[in-house]
């Protein structure tokens, strides 16, 4: 019998060029179907839910996969991450990039993308005159603190629903529309020094979309931009009103949302 | 002029097949060789004080070199970091691996080996039954807190001058005699949850010494060796006798020491 498999999948994102499999580039879902296929003996295709890019991380990526193996759905997070593991199997690098928290198995029709009505991000600064060389790929590191409370201000304007065609990069997938429903922005400070955490859900993203809300809100937090600027930013629907890309390092896939009882958030 | 420069330099070793260069391999000697050569305009090449296994990371590695070009020596971080910086030139990853933290002039004699009196090392441990891949390169990931008192008190019997062929590794460079002086040995724990940092300095160390001094302190600390029976370890001269070698993720090259006034610890 051919079962759904939903997976929760948290990885490092700096060796990957993203998750898209693409010919020639090393992907995430591109390893994870090698190692799938090689693992249960069958050609696997997985569908991710959120199309990560070049070094942006996950807590809790989802996809889904279709396969008649005949293996305990709870056997399978650890016997995947024994294939993984071994890394020098599929690759040449430190195996651990890559581990499978969770698997379930969901009705014939679920689809790890199309049925997420929701996702939460978390975007991880360091605030420091010197660069600290290992953090280069876990974090955006910036020279100075910035003022949280203007950043917490700028942020309050664009929870709700809204067009956010300012905060999309061009090129991304295609999108019916480019409005979307932020339903929180958590701006976290002092936890640990000099980092500031901010953790953002919605119902949908547009492409680079988070990223561009945090280049914003950081030069809002310099003094570059005003807080209130944001509403006009915001209205402009042109995506020069809004500030900087911040790099992808500091980006992290952190939870997705879907409806029903079936699913347990982990 | 010919003037004999001293670089104090801190990297992330999980890139480098270890420090010393090797034909085909990507080293920290190698690559640096190849940015100062570029960026000097010469032909340089480097002394380092530790050469550090693949993987080892350094926080004040020391490395000299002489060159005739013409650049005040305070302004030499700046440029070899902007060189190094542009990572794109010299290899595919992405760059900030290696940082030059300061550079001074040394006498003509000086050498950033023969002229070390002592080293610090730091080897980070994280405790959680849940691996954190996001660490797997900078610690290295035991499943239960260890007891801290019983590291403490086994670590005791090795301060002082002792002969540590039981801690080594067969195979590192030639050594006149496997006789070494510990300083001091300090287990901090508590700093950040579940993270246990081992610092220990002394007059120079044998091949993999610390590696295999910190995994037999963790065995101690799981309760697998008695405290006291670090003494008979030390005694028997038999690396049979000792715990396993840590892995090298977790090894930092914190400092090295010199005599003289004119050297700046940084």
């Amino acid at each position: 019998m051919t079962r759904n498999i939903l997976l929760t999948i948290s990885y490092d994102g700096s060796g990957f060029h993203g998750w898209q499999r693409q010919p020639g580039e090393r992907t995430v879902q591109g390893e994870l179907e090698k190692v799938l296929s090689h693992t249960l003996g069958q050609n696997i295709t997985i569908e991710g839910t959120s199309r990560t890019d070049a070094g942006v991380h996950a807590l809790g990526q989802r996809a889904s996969f279709k396969s008649n193996v005949n293996i305990p759905v709870d056997k399978l997070p650890m016997i995947i991450n024994n294939s993984l593991s071994q890394g020098k199997i599929f690759n040449e690098r430190i195996p651990g990039e890559i581990k499978i928290i969770s698997a379930e198995e969901m009705p014939p029709d679920f689809h790890a993308r199309y049925n997420a009505v929701g996702k939460k991000y978390e975007y991880r600064i360091i605030a420091s005159p010197e660069k600290d060389i290992f953090k280069r790929k876990y974090y955006y590191q910036i020279m100075e603190f910035p003022d949280i409370e203007s950043m917490r201000k700028a942020s309050s304007y664009i929870v709700g629903t809204h067009d956010f065609k300012s905060f999309e990069t061009e090129g991304g997938t295609e999108r019916e529309t480019t409005v979307r429903t932020i339903d929180k922005i958590d701006i976290i400070d002092g936890e640990e020094k000099d980092e500031i955490v901010i953790e953002i859900s919605g119902d949908g993203f547009l492409y680079n979309m988070v990223r561009i809300i945090v280049g914003t809100l950081v030069e809002i937090g310099m003094g570059k931009i005003q807080p209130t600027t944001m509403k006009d930013i915001l209205s402009a629907t042109d995506r020069e009103k809004a500030g900087h890309t911040a790099p992808p390092t500091g980006l992290y896939l952190v939870e997705v949302y879907y409806n029903g009882s079936e699913i347990t958030n982990s």
